[in-house]
């Protein structure tokens, strides 16, 4: 198979004219099919379903601690939450601040509450000339909504496939008293699927940030998402900082948003005593307490952190395939014609697409032309602006295997098309 | 029995005297009593256990209108729920915005909301050189941390028996471009149990805000919790506000924490369209939804709004009777001598009762001396300050009927001695 930037122009003209039959073909199907989406599949959901019969009416709603859970009372997680949330990433109970059912509403808190109030005693935000969020790009985009409703100014910082470029983010964050935070997903990062590795995590802990109220906003979204028998592991953030003498540096977020429910899951925060004193000082104002019922479901339902495991290894078997045949029609008619390129992930909910500079919304527009919604190119950058219009986020869950594959390949079609378009009108 | 007030200095001296003695018995019992805290008792949440049996593994976690409810998805609640809340405080499903477990939040959030955003589109109180809210008093504690919290100056208004000073409140809104919002229990009010008259809850529709941002910030909290067969209903302020062309000058609150679960029911808002599309614009930044399964579980086990009546039957049935042994022991102890007075409530979950100026501080703690904790003195007033020192909350509900009894005539005791030693003291 020839490489396009080896094809001479009439070579070009006549893969365009084939592509532009086949594409009309396409359109003629009225496909109605989506990649968007990063949620999971119905059948995944089904697994998970036995969790509604972990509590019925003859259950003792108490938590170990004697507590009835059905009454007002405890801020900050029952123990037995704690601990699971503990085991998912890594930390320990005293760490842990269980909330409701939203990791994103928890870190919008952070940011609203350091807007403010400002965190652990310094300055609110809200009263500062400047304030700056690094971004590694590309990013989870609702990450980026938080930060840009917040008027905090974005600065993004290139991934690399170790994690975010670190010479940049140490430059940034150890000399810019404006910079504040910096948005992470280090285990299989939306949307690539990169995992940080040790150095990385090791450079993190040793940021000496201009500002004092400077926190990684650690979002360890996918801790046990796994694709592969193989588990990917990454350092401990939270041990880390504190080993680096910057314990108070780091928010970690989590949820089992993808775990059990969407939406009726469990969220959680951990981070140091000094920050979850902080933090509970505001929180006793802004609520009563989360719902303890729900937290002692996802105990009762999962136990511990095998039974998270041997969960999300159900789960893998359904979406893995479905990331492989992804990978397969992208193997098969991207790479050897050179027009495209992707990290191959070993966990997480994407796989993101590199096309050609110039070439990604105009993909996105086509494939809705043809049917198939995928996220906007942009998506995954601040302010929507992906600088190379390179970047398109693929969601393979949702679909079904069937649906996923004939979209695949209708994206295959879609990439060549405007790839060849493009490099006629250079 | 003689008033206190009309006994000579002998009189007063022998009545302590004797009261002393009675104290010093008290205190040897070693009681371990509590009547300060608003919380169902247990056997009230019994009640609501046949809700963990409405959902199972089996059930088809669908909303009537197809949505997956395991997924993610919705942000605004449920058409079911929407339709169960609308009921519940008597508005149309297309005005509510069902949230998670917790009314005190949204309303925190509402605050947060408009400090650092503004209120559709108007100035974000945070830039404002000062802002007001104004708080019926004596009132619901919460609240009044809340606008603490963010550093508004509150304003107390007395609460007559059918509801907020309406003079004052006017004088106030009218005039005040810095008044932003008032605070409202308007139904069984938290603590006193006055209900707005319908007078009261026209004039505040008939408001012309000095603030086109100014709000009302109306906590239906005990909609539906009478105590009595008789329903006290008042008039529908969203209603009342459209009528009389303020369509968008009221924030409505309730939950289900007093009707099914304190922590694991389901919260909502209700206002107008325009209300909600603001609201909505930055909900979605947020979070990505509320637990809609746990808006499905409250459905299917209440149905409609006679489902919710039949089940707070059964919870008044519980708790009039303490309610009625607290009055008959005031009404008995403390009546006759001139010495306290309170509101006789028919609904809510207090007591406000209201001793001679100055009394209440050495009440609250004498009574923490002989083992029976109430609400801190104060507690009902903005900044903790109540100005005649006279409010003590009395919330009936959490203790066994026996122990309240115990708790209560502890308290008309200690009532006694106070009044004696401040009347001596004059």
């Amino acid at each position: 198979m020839k490489k396009y930037q080896e094809m001479n122009r009439n070579e070009l003209l006549e893969e365009k004219a084939s592509l532009e039959a086949e594409f009309g073909k396409i359109k003629e199907m009225g496909l109605s099919l989506d990649m968007s989406r990063g949620k999971p599949g119905a059948d995944q959901l089904d697994l998970a379903m036995d969790m509604m019969d972990v509590l019925d009416s003859k259950s003792l709603l108490k938590s170990e601690n004697g507590i009835d859970l059905r009454n007002y009372g405890i801020l900050d997680g029952i123990p037995e939450a704690k601990q699971l949330i503990a085991e998912m990433v890594g930390t320990k109970p005293e760490n842990v601040i269980v909330y409701g059912n939203s990791s994103l509403n928890i870190m919008y808190d952070q940011i609203a509450r350091a807007e403010i109030f400002g965190i652990c005693g310094s300055m609110p935000w809200s009263r500062l000339e400047k304030v700056k969020f690094l971004c590694p790009v590309p990013g989870y985009d609702r990450h980026f909504a938080i930060t840009e409703a917040f008027g905090i100014e974005m600065v993004n910082i290139p991934m690399t496939e170790e994690g975010p470029d670190m010479d940049l983010v140490e430059q940034y964050v150890n000399n810019d008293p404006a910079v504040k935070g910096i948005w992470c997903v280090p285990k299989y990062s939306n949307p690539q699927g990169i995992v940080y590795s040790d150095e990385t995590v090791r450079r993190f802990a040793a940021l000496t940030p201009a500002a004092e109220d400077f926190r990684i906003f650690w979002d360890n979204a996918y801790a046990v998402h796994h694709l592969y028998e193989e588990e990917t592991e990454i350092l401990n953030i939270l041990e880390e900082c504190e080993k680096a003498g910057h314990p108070d540096m780091v928010f970690q977020f989590c949820s089992t948003s993808k775990v059990s429910f969407p939406g009726a899951g469990i969220a959680a925060i951990s981070a140091s005593a000094a920050n979850l004193e902080d933090i509970k000082k505001r929180l006793t104002i802004q609520t009563i307490g989360h719902d303890k019922i729900n937290q002692l479901r996802h105990v009762k339902y999962f136990k511990n952190m095998d039974g998270i495991r041997t969960h999300m290894k159900k789960q893998a078997d359904l979406i893995r395939p479905k990331f492989e045949l992804v990978e397969k029609v992208l193997a098969e008619e991207i790479a050897p014609r050179g027009i495209g390129s992707w990290i191959s992930p070993k966990g997480g909910y994407f796989i993101s697409f590199e096309a050609l500079d110039g070439c990604a919304k105009e993909i996105v527009a086509k494939c809705k032309e043809a049917g198939v919604v995928l996220t906007g190119a942009g998506a995954p950058f601040p302010y929507k602006k992906d600088p190379k219009d390179s970047v398109i986020r693929i969601a393979p869950t949702y679909p079904s295997r069937e649906e996923l594959g004939e979209a695949v390949r209708v994206f295959a079609v879609v990439v060549r098309l405007v790839t060849v378009e493009k490099l006629l009108a250079e």
